[in-house]
C-alpha cells in the first residue's frame, strides 16, 4: 500500500512535470486575445492565466434579439466577437425571430454551413443550388431543422399566422453574411451596371438604392 | 428592348449550357448514399436528380430522445447517418433532456467541438483542460449556452429540481463519443490493466464492470 | 570504378523494390476515374498503367468559348470534368470572352477565390464585401488582374469599345457558379417569397422570371 | 406601400446594426499587413478601413519580366508578396517567357500545383513522377495548357524556334521554387556529399559549383 | 562554352533576382518566434536570417527522460515547445521508459494520431474504440508498433519482466495529453459531479483526490 | 443502491442504443479496405466487424530491411499499403540502415515533412532551403534528431567508420519519394533536355542513364 501510494505520487509528480515544462503554451483551446491583430487563421491566443469560464459561455439566446417597433425580425448571434473561447473552434451559435407575414432575406454565408432547428411558428425555408438553379425548400414547425450548404443562397419566411423563432448553428466562428438586396442596393455600385449584370429594370434599381441608401 | 430580350435569352441559354456541361457532377454539396462505402472523408454521393430537400431536413427535435421508465436523460442526435445531405458539411444537432438529479456522463467528441444551449432547467456543465487538469464550469440557465474545445472531456449535471433541455450542436456529421466509464468498464480490458492505468481500486473495477457488462 | 557502378547498381535496384512495393498505390496524383462515384473529396483514382500525360493536358484556350450569334459573352472553363488529372490539386483554367457593351452576370463561387488576368480590351471588374456591402472594383486593361475572394458576389462589365478576353483561374478543380439572377428567375421559386426576401417589385419579378423561364 | 418602406427601412437599419456589430472584423478576406510578423498560417490583416482595391489587383502581366542582355528566359509572379489580398487565399498569378532554344529549369514547387497556359510560341513540358520515376510531358502550343501535379520535378523548354509566352498560376500565394541544379551546386554543401547523395562525377559538380557560385 | 557559361550566368541572376525579390519571407518553414504570441494555427516565424540548423535538431532521445528514485515511466517528448522548426510541420517525438511491472496511464491526445514503436522490453498496448467500447490491443516486442488513433483512449502496460522502452510519435507539434484519472481527481471538480458523471463510489473518488492533490 | 443500480442499467442501456443506432458507421478510425479503388482522400473503410488490432499493429523494425551483397543502405518503411488502420491518420514509420561511407541519396516527399532518430553511428544529414539555396546541415549521433520541412531535398551520409542506423517518421501514410537522380536519369526523358534543364554535360547524364537504366 505504501508503495503504491508511492507510485501514485510519482504519477502526480511526472505529469505536474510535464505540464509545467510547456504551461507557456496553449494546447487545449485558443481562446482569444482581442487585443492582438486578426490573421487569416483567426486570432492570436489569450494567455492561459487570464482564461475563465466566462470565454467560453455566453448569455441571451432565450430572447429574441433587438427588434424595433419597425421590426418584423431579428437576428442574434454569438461568434468569436462575443466568444473568445471559440477562435479556431468553427462554430456560431444564434437565434431568429421573425414576426407573422416576415422573412429573412436572400443572402448566403460564403464557406460556412448553417442548420435552422425551429422552435416556435411555421417557416418556409430553403436554399437554392447552383446547378441548374433547383430550390430545395420545405415547410417547417418546431421541432424541424434544415440544412444549407455552405455557400449557397438561402431564404426563411414566416409562412404562418404567428411569430416564428428558430435557433441556427453555423460551421464557423465569425461567418460572414452577404444579402443579396443589401450588396446590390446598398452601396454605389453604379446602376447601370447593376442593371447589365442583373437583368433588372433601373427604375427598379433606382427604387431600392433610394431605400436601402445606395448611390449612382 | 427586343434587343434586350435577345440577350436576357443569351444569357438564360448560356448558363443552362454551362450547367449542362457538368450536369453529372455533383458542385455544390454531396448527398451521402449510403448504398456505397464509407470512406475517410466521408461518403459517396448520391446522383443529382435523387437529391430531394428530404436529403437536407428532418423532424422530431421538439421531443425529448426515447426515454424508458428508469431514464434520466436522454440523447437525441442528427448526424449525416440520418441527415444525408450533412455529407462533407461538418455539422450535427441534437437535444439533450435530463431528469431532476440526473447527469450526462464524463465522455469526450475526439475531433468535435460542442456547443450546448440551454432551453429548460438549471444545469452545471464544464469541461477538463488538459493543462494542469483546470476545471473549467458553470451553472447555466435557459438561454445560456457553453462551448466544449474539441477532443476535451467534459460533463452536464442537472444541478435543478426540475427537468432541464439543451440543444447540441457538433462541428462533425459523424462525432465520436467516448463515455469514460463504458470505455474503462464496458469491455474486456483486464480489472489490473485498468487497475495499473487508472489508480482505481480493483474492487471498485469489478463493481463496475460487473454493472456496466464488462468481463475480465 | 566498378565499386561505385555496383554501388550505383544496388541504388537502382534498392528503389526498384522501393516503389515496386507499393506499386498498386497512387502517391503523386489521382487522376480521376469518372466510371467510379463522387465524393465529397473527389473522386476515385484511375489505375496508374492507364494515366497518361492527355489526363493533365488540355487544348483550346487560344479560342473564345461557343458564342451563338446573338452571344455577347462565353465562357470556356477547364475543370476536374475535362481534365481528370486536377482531381484533388484544386484549379480550374478559363477565359471568358465578351462583346463590347457586354456584361458579365453578378455571381459568386461558393468556396473559390478566382482571378481575372486581362489579355484583350478595357473591363469594369469587381467584387461586393459583405461588411457594409462595399463595393471594390476597378478599370482594367491588358496585362492587369484582379482577385476575387472566395464566395463574394462579383462581375465584370466591358466598359471598353472593343471586345475583351481574360484569363480566368480557380482554385478549386470543380468550382460551383451562382448567378444571381438565375437563382432567383430561373426557378420555381414563388414571386412572393422572392418578393419577400429580396424587396423586388413583383412585376419586376414577374417579367425576369418569364424571360428566364422561371415560374410561380 | 408606406409599410413596406418602413419595412425595408427596418431591413436596412437591421442590417447596418448585424454589420457594426463586427464593425473591427475581418470576415470576408483578410488583406497581408506586412508591417506585422508572417506566421505558418500567413500574415495578419490590414484593418478594414486601410484596405482598397488596389490590395486586390496588379499590373504588368501583359509583358515579360525582366531579361538581361543575356537572358534566354523570364519569370515574372504576383504572389501576396505584391498583391496583399491573396494573404489566406491560396494562389499565385506569373508569365513565363522563353528565347527560342531556352529552357526553364528542372524544379519542383513543395506544397503547390502549376497549371501553365501557351500564349506563344511551342514548348515541350512535362513532370516526373516519383513512381517509376516516369516522365508525364508533352509539345505544347498557344491554347494548350498542362497541369503540374504539387511537388514533383517539371521543366519547360522551348522547342521551337520562336519566342514562347505562357502565363503560370499556382494554388498557393506564397510558393516556393526549388530549383534542382540551384540546390546541388549554390551553396556549400560538400563536393563529396554532393558526389555520395546524386552519383554525379565530383568534376561535373566542381564545374557547375563554379558557375553557379557554390563552394567546398 | 563561353555562351554556354553566359546562360548559365544568367541562370545564377535570374534566381538570385527572384529569390531577393521575397527575401524577406518565409516560404520553406515557420520556425516559431517564441517572443510573439501564439495563435490558434501555430507562432510567428522567426526571421529567416536568425535561423540555424539548431532549430530543426534536438539530443537526448538515446537516454530515458527524468526519473526520480518513485518513478517507474518516463516520458520524454520533442514538441514545437523544444524545436522551433516544428513549427506548423505537425509532429512530434518522444520516447518512454518504463520499469517492470510500471504502466503508462490511460490517456488521450485530442486530435493527434501516435505511434510507438518498442525498443526494448516486452508491453501491452492498445486503445479503446467509442463504438461498442471495443478494446484493441496487442503484446509488443522490440521492433513492434501499435498505432493509436487520433482523440481514443490508450495505455501502454510492461507486461514483462525487463525495463521497456519505446519511442513515440505524434502527428502534432503540440500535442495536448488527457490523462482519465488526472483529469477526474487532480482538481476542485466536486466529489458528486465526479460520482454522477462516472459512477465511481465517493469513497474511491475520495481517496484518489487525496493522492492526486484533488480538493472538494 | 437498487436505484442507483437501475439508474447504471439505464445508463448502459442509453449508450448501447446509441452505439448500435450508428453501428454501421465508422467514426473512430477508417481502416483501408483494399479491395475498393482509392481516392484523393485515401481509401474506403473495412467494415467494423472485419476490424481488429493486426490492423493497426505491424513488426520487424528491429531489424534492417533487405540488403543484397552489394548493399550499402537500406529502408523499410511502414505505410498504409502495410498498415491498413493508417488510412486516414497521416502517418508513416520506418527505419534507416547505413553501411560505412554510404549514402541516402538526395530526395523530397512531397507534402510531407520527415523526422530521423539516429539509433546508431554518426551521419550527416541536412536538408536545402529553396530560398537562396541555403544548406541545413549537421552531424548527428545516436538520440539526436532532425526534421526535414515538407518537399525540401535533404540527404544523410553515413559520416563515421561505422553502419548506422535511424528511425524515421512521416506524416502522411502514403509519402512519395522523389530521389533526384533516379528522376533525372532512370527514364526516357531526353538527354538534351535533360542538359538544358539542369546544365549537367551530356557525357555525364549519357553515363548515369546508362548506370540507371535510363534510355534517350
Amino acid at each position: 500500500m505504501a508503495l503504491q501510494s508511492l507510485t501514485l505520487l510519482f504519477f502526480l509528480l511526472f505529469f505536474l512535470l510535464l505540464v509545467s515544462s510547456s504551461s507557456a503554451l496553449v494546447q487545449d483551446f485558443c481562446v482569444a486575445d482581442r487585443s492582438l491583430p486578426q490573421t487569416a487563421a483567426g486570432f492570436a491566443c489569450k494567455s492561459l492565466n487570464k482564461v475563465t469560464i466566462d470565454d467560453f459561455t455566453f448569455s441571451g439566446l432565450d430572447k429574441p434579439g433587438n427588434k424595433s417597433a419597425l421590426a418584423k425580425v431579428s437576428f442574434n448571434a454569438f461568434t468569436v466577437d462575443e466568444i473568445p473561447g471559440l477562435n479556431g473552434l468553427g462554430l456560431t451559435l444564434g437565434r431568429i425571430d421573425m414576426d407573422p407575414k416576415s422573412a429573412f432575406p436572400m443572402h448566403s454565408h460564403p464557406g460556412t454551413t448553417e442548420a435552422v432547428l425551429m422552435v416556435q411558428g411555421t417557416v418556409t425555408a430553403g436554399f437554392i443550388s447552383s446547378t441548374a438553379n433547383t430550390v430545395y425548400s420545405k415547410t417547417l414547425n418546431p421541432g424541424d431543422a434544415i440544412v444549407m450548404p455552405a455557400g449557397l443562397l438561402h431564404f426563411v419566411v414566416n409562412s404562418g399566422n404567428k411569430p416564428a423563432s428558430a435557433y441556427v448553428f453555423l460551421n464557423s466562428e465569425l461567418p460572414p453574411i452577404q444579402a443579396t438586396s443589401l450588396a446590390l442596393f446598398q452601396n454605389d455600385l453604379p446602376t447601370d451596371v447593376v442593371q447589365a449584370t442583373t437583368f433588372l429594370d433601373a427604375q427598379q434599381i433606382k427604387k431600392l438604392k433610394a431605400v436601402f441608401g445606395g448611390t449612382n
